[in-house]
C-alpha cells in the first residue's frame, strides 16, 4: 500500500480542512475510524452535514443560530441594562459567557474590517448594529475585540458609529497581552479586563 | 452563548471521535468550518459517508481495500518471492511500504488477539492465512507485530501455524523499541530491523 484507494486518500485530504491537522495525523484519524468505529465515522459524516446546512447565524446578533433568534436575544434579563459586548467571533463571545459576569446582549462580527481581503462594514453586519444604535435603547457598547491591527482598525470603526448616535463606548482593559487572540485567554485575566474597561 | 445550539453541540461531540481531539480543538474545528469554509465541511462529511460506507478488505490481505483484491494481491511481482509479512494495521503496512524495501506480500491483522475483548483468531482472519500457507506457495512469513504483549501473543499463534505446515517463520529485528508502536518508528530503524530479522 504505497498509494491510497481513491476514497480513503479522498477522506485523509478532507480531514486536512481541520484546523491543527497535518497528513500524519490524518492518516491516523481515518484509520483510526475504519479500523474501529465506522458507526461513528458515519456520524460524523452526518453532524457535519446538518451543521453545515442548518446552522445559520441570529438575526439581531449575528451569533451562529438555528432559528431566527439566538437565546441571548430572546431572553429579555440580557436586555435590562442596554449594554452589548462587539466581539470578533463566536468563540470569543463563548469566553465571555463562560466568565458568567457579563449580563447583557453581544453583537458578533463573525470577522474583522479587512479592505485587502475585501471585507467591508456590510460583511460584518454593522449596518444592522447600526440601526440598532439608532433605535436609542443601548447605553453602552463595549468593544471586546481582538488587541490585533484588524481587530482595532473595526474597534475605531464602531466607535465613530456610537459617538454619531451619542450612545457611550467602552474597551475592554488592555489586561489581554497585545498581539493574542481572546478565545484563547484564561477566564480571570478576561474578568479583569472586563471591569477594568476604559472610556473609548 | 453560555451552552451552544443542538447541532453545534451535535457537531463538537462527533468530532471529538477524532484521535487526540479533545472538547476544546474539537469546538475550534466546528467554529473554523463554520465561519470560513463551509463547503470543506460538506466535503468531509460527504467523504467520511462514502468511505465508511464503501471501503472493505481485501479478500487475501485483509488491508483497506475498495475492490475484491488489493493492488499489492493483484500484482504478480510481489508473489515472486513467496514472502508474506504480517502486520497488524493497515498503517504498519504503510510504515514498510515506506521503506521500499520489502518487495513480498502482506497479511493485515488489523488488530491483535485479546481473549478480554473478545478478539480471536476468525477476527484476525487467522483462517484465511492458514488457507494461504496451506496452498503451499508461500516461502516465508515475516512478523512484523508490533512488540507488545498482544503483538507477541499473535506472532506465537502465527508462528505455530507456520510451525504445523513447515513454512520458514521469521521476525523482523528488535531494533524496534520495545513497547513502542510500530507505525511511528522511522524508515531506517525499520529498514534494519527487516534485514536483521531472525528464525522464529
Ligand atoms: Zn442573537
Ligand atoms: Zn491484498
Amino acid at each position: 500500500m504505497s498509494r491510497h484507494t481513491p476514497l480513503l486518500q479522498q477522506l485523509i485530504d478532507a480531514l486536512r480542512i481541520l484546523p491543527g491537522v497535518g497528513p500524519k495525523s490524518a492518516q491516523r484519524m481515518a484509520f483510526s475510524l475504519l479500523e474501529r468505529n465506522r458507526e461513528a465515522g458515519l456520524q460524523l459524516g452526518a453532524a457535519l452535514t446538518a451543521a453545515m446546512n442548518k446552522i445559520g447565524h441570529c438575526q439581531q446578533c449575528r451569533t451562529f443560530c438555528e432559528t431566527e433568534l439566538c437565546h441571548i436575544c430572546t431572553d429579555p434579563k440580557r436586555a435590562l441594562d442596554g449594554i452589548i459586548c462587539v466581539v470578533g467571533s463566536a468563540a470569543d463571545q463563548l469566553a465571555i459567557e463562560q466568565t458568567a459576569q457579563f449580563k447583557g446582549r453581544y453583537f458578533v462580527l463573525q470577522g474583522y474590517l479587512s479592505p485587502l481581503d475585501g471585507i467591508g462594514p456590510q460583511d460584518l453586519g454593522l449596518d444592522i448594529l447600526g440601526k440598532t444604535l439608532a433605535e436609542g435603547q443601548v447605553t453602552e457598547l463595549i468593544l471586546a475585540t481582538n488587541p490585533t491591527v484588524e481587530g482595532d482598525a473595526t474597534a475605531f470603526y464602531i466607535a465613530e458609529l456610537c459617538h454619531k448616535r451619542q450612545v457611550k463606548v467602552s474597551r475592554i482593559a488592555q489586561g489581554i497581552p497585545i498581539g493574542g487572540e481572546l478565545e484563547f485567554i484564561d477566564g480571570t485575566t478576561l474578568s479583569h479586563a472586563f471591569s477594568g474597561r476604559k472610556v473609548f
